[in-house]
């Protein structure tokens, strides 16, 4: 049997740490500016094994990672080709057509602005010819077929490269400002759940406590969501990306929250399964069963960077695969294996799903350092219930560490 | 010199329609599940000509639109494979991994739901036979070079053939029960900003009042925001795309509201720029330029409505090109024709930005109808100031219909 803590152990929102002052974002923002160039250099390093001259970035998050500008969530489908940019062996150049040039001009200072005002493909030709690239990687996964079709076409001297993933796999190792934005998204997020508390009880609806726990994150530090707010009661637990719906909370039954804020673009993403009044025996030994789940991959973790403590070159990291194994067995051994569908983990920072991936499909490659993802177990029964505890974890094994990021109690709490 | 209303005149929200009752709510529930046979009809007609025989749908709108399934803006990008589908002859099978499941066989009754749970390419083969395709048309703008690539490689026997845009084209055409949700969205918009006037004064940040303007938006009647609101004073309003700052709201200066709410999946676009105490002569003569811009663009629709209103097969409508350039020779006409670098309009519905196109560069096809789109002129003065004037139309031809279903007032107001 866990423990339950009542109202009168609840925390509250002082217990965690205050939203960023404006002189730790100026820091941030300082800290940025200062590594682009060597996020640069690292994504340039790759060019010669790779037989290209140049890198064409797509994404969001690349976007701001390798040149400053600002495109806000599912901006890029409004944005047309402003944001993309062509990164050359000595030069950055960055698209932009008339509603967003004084902009990007404003975010990325140092990278030449050339207007594209319709379709990528008509400008490609003189694009391409400006930084004299004659093998182009692109990541193919980021580019249409449609797309990559008519590029290739515009410009058959130039060669597209399927560039794999790079800026992804650049973005899984974290320098200390941004495992620094993460935690501070924690924070925030820690605080606002710890606000909404007093606010839960019998009666209330999912959509009434979402937008209320969106509201808190919002004025409280959060600039913006990673993701629309999760509420779910009762059997709605049981969906694990269900929606908030006008339905009453239940007493007795759980409660899901599964949520995260955005702080300075860096995200976080955290689930705690509360129990609204007396619970269910069933549901308390579900809550205990996950929270031992979550506990053995952590463990898994502290165990692999402790015997490395000593070695020279540091620990051997394990993969993400064996991660998730370790929090899957004790599902297994439960006989409640098929009722966790779902991976243990995903890395986060500028998105809030990127890598490394913690799952049964995971890569047998030794997890990135220093590197932030969550570890987030859960079991579902259909139609019944519902469990998930998720806590971001800051991996740096080097510096010996396995620290949780989100500080909130992941013991069990009875709210209402 | 335009009108200029002051603090009496305002708009008040009782001056709009009120949010939609759940009466009406379910009523456009009904509407989606009784035309998704039609849709999909209309969709399959489309096979013979193109020798195909099944379509992969990629994209959140077309998954709520073809199958019901509802995902978050961006929830494709957690979803995996997650809400893709594939309509087959006589079926349609919508891909869900364990996460998903529930949601989908309550979305979408009367779909088969395949459990795919990693990379789509593995479940190919089997997921194609299983329908008896062999010619499987894909939008190749939705679909990533790379898992193209794999999908062609993972079952040669079948044919991807490049798709072109043929929900894209259904959808631009709306229904009845589209159309009110569009409007029902709009109210919802015009009502927040008329709640927000007496709340705008100098000293307030950007941020404030866009927090302040989501709020009312989301507890006033909108499920979610069409996109994030631009609240931009001053010179930040000759950024077309420009995000609130915690910059204070200055008297005498243009303030930029661009906003839109999201109701029963549907949703609006608005822009108002407000006049923030005494307004320059300058910006109250831009307003004005604005403001004729964009009722020529609406005269040029409504007199082709009238000349065709008695012929036979309705009037010829005119393109998305020329109505763009009814508003833009009014622009130019006063010498501004290069600060007014964006397209006219854009057809809005389950997107934000969907066909049809009103600029520069769009198809020289005669408008669809009935539809609905924006028509947003705007005048940008580089580090100075900015206007835009956004409603959206509706535009039905056979019931010689032009319609502005944004209601609020579009004449110059100062707020305080």
């Amino acid at each position: 049997m866990s423990r339950l803590s009542r109202r009168s152990g609840l925390p509250v929102p002082a217990d965690f740490d205050p939203p960023p002052s404006a002189r730790r974002q100026r820091a941030w923002e300082e800290a940025d500016r200062a590594a682009r160039a060597s996020r640069l250099e690292r994504l340039r390093s790759r060019f010669g094994p790779a037989g290209v001259d140049a890198y064409l970035g797509l994404r969001r998050e690349e976007i701001r990672y390798l040149t400053g500008v600002r495109l806000g969530e599912g901006e890029e489908k409004v944005a047309g080709s402003s944001g993309r940019f062509l990164v050359g062996g000595s030069s950055v150049v960055i698209l932009a057509d008339s509603r967003y040039r004084i902009q990007v001009r404003r975010e990325a200072p140092d990278a030449r602005v050339e207007p594209v005002a319709g379709d990528l493909a008509a400008a490609w030709p003189a694009l391409v010819r400006s930084i004299g690239a004659r093998r182009v990687a692109v990541p193919a996964s980021d580019l249409s077929h449609d797309l990559w079709t008519r590029l290739a076409a515009a410009e058959p001297a130039v060669e597209l490269v399927p560039a794999g993933s790079w800026v992804d796999d650049d973005r899984a190792t974290k320098e200390p400002a941004e495992i620094e934005r993460i935690a501070a998204a924690c924070a925030v997020a820690d605080r606002a759940l710890a606000a909404l508390l007093p606010e839960i009880r019998p009666g209330r609806t999912e959509s009434e406590l979402a937008w209320r726990l969106e509201t808190l994150l919002r004025t409280g530090g959060a600039e913006a969501l990673a993701f629309d707010v999760a509420c779910l009661g009762g059997s709605q637990a049981a969906l694990p990306h269900g929606s908030p719906r006008p339905a009453r909370i239940v007493a007795g039954r759980v409660l899901l929250f599964d949520f995260g804020a955005q702080v300075a673009g860096y995200r976080s993403d955290m689930t705690r399964t509360l129990f609204v009044g007396e619970p269910a025996a069933r549901d308390v030994a579900l809550h205990d069963l996950v929270r031992r789940a979550q506990a053995a991959a952590i463990e898994r973790l502290e165990s692999a960077v402790a015997d490395g403590a000593g070695r020279p070159g540091g620990p051997d990291l394990p993969d993400g695969r064996s991660v998730d194994a370790a929090a899957r067995a004790v599902i297994e051994a439960a006989g409640q294996g098929e009722r966790f569908g779902h991976g243990t983990g995903h890395g986060i920072g500028l998105a809030t799903h990127e890598r490394p991936g913690l799952s049964r499909v995971a890569p047998e490659t030794p997890l990135p350092s220093p590197t932030v993802f969550s570890i987030e177990p859960g079991v579902y029964l259909d139609g019944r219930t519902g469990v998930r505890i998720e806590d971001l974890v800051h991996l740096d094994a080097a510096a010996g560490r396995v620290e949780r990021l989100t500080r909130f109690p992941r013991e069990a709490l009875v709210v209402a």
